[in-house]
């Protein structure tokens, strides 16, 4: 299972542009990691809401994976999130299974940042669904 | 207000990144474009969907911004963003104000892409809200 | 297929509770209708927001079933309001079918109200997300 | 604080015809039960989808009051709901601060309800934006 997240993360564009890497590969949970930087930042500097979501989204889709048979892939169908303070530093996003589906599985997602002193941010929360789309 | 945008927009490193571009600037609405390209795509070549919601995102957030006074900023509150088939080709996001507000703008934003025939996809639709921030 | 949502909407206790009633059934659109009572309102006498999430939530839910096989039914899998302006008067529910799907069914629906001046307000705009269910 | 969300609530039309009442009243925390009844209920005897939003939406916006001054009072600007189960027995919705601003409130909330067996079931999750509006 963690091959096939790996390999599939490997894969995905827009993470390798973002700069993002797999932090942790659970039973239902998963953790991306991305500092922000220039080229993934808004006109002032801070991440961008895209940049945010892209992490949030890529950490609950493969957390879907986790629990889902080999083979199986799955496609975001909707994603919401709340953008709680503005994103700086390394963000982690961690990504989890709410609850498990054969047609849908309902994920949720957390993005930390840091702040000038050290600290942890609560970046942005997130809800969203993913669905099981057979083989790859 | 048009070049406060234009400025704005090209100071937005993760637009720049994804190779996105100001299609259009009206009175409460906006339009961006971008190809899908191997390095904003999900590991089957499909655009991923943190583009079409980063697109999606700017294109709402600069809508908001043709309706505010010289000097204003906004910030993307929460933003819920509907996926209804793969992003493929030439994308292009359109966004809307929906309700204007002094605290809060009520937005929307669709975004198109491209099929294997030449004809045109609905590949999202989302809410959001986003907040005006004082000056730049 | 009319009569078959004409008798399911009659079977929803809430919508009766509500005192919401059908007032127009398209192909992949519903309108519902109920007025703001003091039993649906909250402390101010406006209707509450669970009034004009159940109304928008029905109409869009409807209007899926409109477009799939007899015997179906659906269910909600998530959905989200954006409430844009205190809900006063006759309010009116218009739930559409945004994408059809076998599996998932997108939906939008917006919320109607009236104001002081016997004008229109648009009280609320939402998105979700209907799972046909096979039979009923 | 307490007697004054518990005189709010008891304002709030929608709470009382849906049976609802205050369970508990904490620091950025508000728990509401209701009972499913053939009135609140959807053509098969579930709980309606306005239901579950109905309380997941009031104790959100109960919880961010209890953050704020004396005379405040929020009211709800969007809310998502993930319905997670269908919705059973005694429901019980927990609404949670997730994060306090004075112009926007970022809400979360949870409704379980009962299963067949005694058990506990997890039927929502949701995500919401609660804003202040100055005096009651």
């Amino acid at each position: 299972m963690r091959d096939r997240i790996t390999e599939s993360f490997a894969r995905q564009g827009l993470m390798v542009t973002l700069g993002a890497t797999l932090d942790h590969i659970g039973d239902g949970i998963v953790r991306v990691v991305a500092d922000v930087r220039p080229e993934t930042a808004q006109q002032h500097g801070v991440g961008h809401a895209g940049l945010t979501f892209a992490l949030a989204d890529s950490a609950a889709g493969y957390a879907a994976l986790t629990i889902l048979s080999e083979g199986a892939e799955v496609v975001t169908s909707e994603f919401r999130i709340s953008l709680l303070a503005p994103a700086r530093g390394r963000l982690l996003a961690e990504g989890r299974v709410v609850r498990p589906g054969r047609r849908l599985v309902a994920v949720a997602a957390d993005v930390w940042g840091g702040d000038d002193r050290g600290g942890r941010v609560h970046v942005a929360t997130a809800l969203g669904t993913m669905v099981p789309v057979g083989a790859g």
